[in-house]
């Protein structure tokens, strides 16, 4: 890659955060992930700015010092009102916008756009998204005039109109990590709110997207709400005298990091633990505790597989290892609760003093995921909706089983991945639960050549990939 | 109209049903509507067969005697079985397809593809529709090769494909009466019953909607769903050789009908007891207790209006006459108890001796929903999604007080109606709160001079120009 123009990267979570440890002392913590590792991998050729939320009481302490210099990285923290960012985040970003980008809303009764959510809009999410934008044209300014800005997600929607009229000539990228939502389920939101978010997505010079699917269906949304005329065959949308590129961009995984990651310490100790523990076959389920994740039908088919599959009781156990998500939102704290009632009413209903059908975790333990991802037999993602879903690409990486993989037909992934898949409808927990079955029987010829097919599309398609064909398109 | 082509209209509730009176002899009630009206306004000037369900005892008998001639209408009555019409009239055809076609479903836990809906559409769906088709195709044969049918909404949705089947040069349109939703809402459905769905919609040479908007929505999922190539422009999707248009025509009532309705002296006595009862100014709303009709955030409004503004405390109440509807339904029942304790909730809050803010009144009820219809000061439609809603072009027709339209964007009839009424989001309950004080307050011309725009528009595009347009058009 040639191209040695500066980026600045705008994202809610930084790559860095900072604490204080019992001394004292100033701890720096890396943030895991393959963008992360990927984004950094960059500063080896051109400078790279991060400008990102502080979100701890040290990254405030930091932010009121300047800016933090690492390598080649330059990290300019933004501080928050706290009440200004719970508006912010934990109102307008979660769960209303991801609620709507999820179809996650059952609008007879929910939501209602009262004063909560204005002030959320108004004194939460504007604001904040202002800030962002007028420490990013700093960087951008400082960076030279031939910086990129790339903006990142659904909580910075606002970010490139306020860059945009800060400076008028600057080059601006907004990447959406979820999935984009059909023109009526926008109209949850007033039209002043729906206008504002896509006329500031049309500021950008590029608007990537995961899939083709969500290209289409931005382009929709900013014909009907922002008036652009746009061309879904060259991916444009123009509006005022400007014309935006939306492309789509599947995000991926780094397979160097997870190989590592199969072959560490804890990684390794945590798998022994598993089979020890476990039964013939292993269906396995890594998620966050979301809504959008599916997480209780998904345990609603593996009650209708046993009840059609008796010959499999006691063979064969649900592993759900899933991560606390957002335990400040009532709906996510709700959604906890329903996980755990479907989880103990397959285990009640099937009975066994020897063999306990789902073994639900809930806890933040990433080694023990991985460790999981080498052991399944049968991986199941059957998100309702999911703007890319990562565990359906990193998991297969590291399996030692020939796993099979169950993929919902509403994920990012599928579009790459349903080949070597078992697609099904999330809704539709009878084919969940047939799919299941398929996989656990399938013949070891296929199963190997279906993992092989998906660890191929991966490796082609990894994180470097993604970030160099950003980087080539601007 | 010189067009002379024979109709068979094709419907699940039909313009006639039999009962028998306490003596035990037949009695023919007539459905009420200006649909029927309308229609049964064309057998002057051309043969016109209905093919209907048989829906109560005496309409089994009728159809087992055969057809049932009046006038110019041949009435065919279709008897099913009783489990059969359970599951595709009260889980298939409502709340499954309802749901998706009003945006309704929580998703995160409703509903379930399981072994209850895949009933509900291959022994409940299919079967009924294909006697439907069976039905059909005979009568269009008897009615000769000039006829044309005209099959409604979405209860019948696979009847186009079942008559193509049986005859391949019919003439076929379908006209559905709810909104049609964006695609991925669509897939709540397996991938095998939306595509069946749209198929047999393409099965037709006309398909009709209300709006343009629900057109352009129809077309996407024609695309996606069928793989037909689409023309937004022109209005057309191709598949396998065969051209179907697809148009809109917006549904519209008999205004000669509500005025002979609001001298007729049932609907007098109950006007004059409206206004024995009610306070200086009167906020209506007149819907079926159905999720998608919004009433329990248009209560939660006007418990904001009353916050906002105590001035019009005693001065103003809502009115809320709703129809019981489907009550068998589960989340039917569960709405008309959330209903009631918002209703409960409002005048607990602003509870006064002599002035009751919220009249609720769950009653089917005819002659008192147009004695209200000439008495309202405001008529609040805040529906969340509706395809045309009829109440906002019939209650102004015989209005006495230049009552003021409240109007959601999501309405069919806003497409028609925005500029003279106030338009709200349903989602947002503060601006309806602010609407219903805009109308309180205003200025008497301004109200006159909507309310006339609302009575031409109608006037000019009644129901016999919606039959009219569709003819012309086949």
């Amino acid at each position: 890659m040639t191209d040695d123009r500066p980026l600045v990267i705008v994202s809610n979570r930084g790559p860095i955060r900072f604490l204080r440890d019992a001394s004292g002392e100033r701890v720096v913590r890396r943030g895991g992930g393959g963008l992360v590792t990927a984004l950094s991998a960059l500063t080896a050729s051109r400078p790279l700015t991060w400008v990102a939320s502080a979100l701890t009481d040290e990254d405030a302490v930091v932010a009121q010092e300047g800016v933090y210099e690492d390598g080649g990285l330059r990290l300019r923290l933004v501080a928050h009102d706290r009440e200004e960012y719970d508006r912010y985040y934990n109102v307008f970003a979660n769960p209303t916008l991801w609620f709507i980008h999820h179809y996650l809303w059952g609008l007879a009764l929910e939501p209602s756009v009262d004063r909560n959510v204005r002030l959320a809009w108004e004194a939460g999410y504007l604001p904040v998204n202002d800030r962002f934008a007028e420490a990013a044209a700093e960087e951008l300014e400082l960076a030279g005039e031939r910086a990129v800005a790339m903006v990142h997600d659904y909580q910075l929607f606002m970010v490139p109109d306020g860059i945009r009229r800060r400076l008028p000539h600057a080059l601006i990228q907004h990447f959406t990590h979820i999935p984009w939502p059909d023109p009526d389920y926008w109209r949850v939101l007033p039209e002043d709110i729906r206008s504002a978010i896509h006329g500031s997505l049309l500021a950008c010079d590029v608007v990537g997207m995961h899939t083709a699917r969500y290209v289409r269906r931005f382009l929709r949304c900013a014909e009907e709400f922002a008036g652009a005329e746009t061309d879904v065959g060259a991916g444009t949308a123009s509006l005022g005298g400007r014309t935006v590129r939306v492309r789509p961009y599947p995000i991926s995984v780094d397979p160097a990091e997870f190989r590592r990651l199969a072959r560490s310490p804890q990684v390794r100790a945590a798998a022994t633990t598993i089979r020890a523990e476990r039964p013939e076959k292993l269906v396995l389920r890594v998620d966050r505790t979301d809504p959008s994740k599916n997480i209780v039908r998904g345990f609603a088919a593996f009650d209708l597989f046993l009840d059609d599959h008796p010959e499999w009781r006691r063979r064969v156990s649900m592993l759900a290892l899933l991560d606390p998500s957002r335990p400040d939102i009532p709906e996510y704290a709700e959604y906890v609760g329903a996980i755990q009632r479907a989880a103990r009413a397959v285990n009640d209903r099937h009975y066994d003093a020897d063999w306990q059908p789902v073994d639900l975790r809930i806890s933040d333990n990433f080694p023990e995921a991985v460790a999981a991802y080498t052991e399944y037999d049968v991986l199941l993602v059957n998100a309702i909706f999911d703007g890319m879903n990562l565990v359906a690409k990193e998991a297969p990486l590291v399996n030692r089983r020939d796993g099979v993989l169950i993929l919902s037909e509403n994920t990012g992934a599928y579009a790459e991945l349903r080949e070597y898949a078992i697609g099904v409808n999330p809704f539709d927990i009878q084919q969940q639960a047939n799919a299941i079955h398929e996989a656990l029987t399938m013949r070891p010829a296929e199963r190997r050549e279906r993992i092989r097919g998906i660890r191929e599309q991966v490796r082609e398609h990894d994180i470097a990939a993604w970030i160099a064909g950003q980087l080539r398109d601007l």
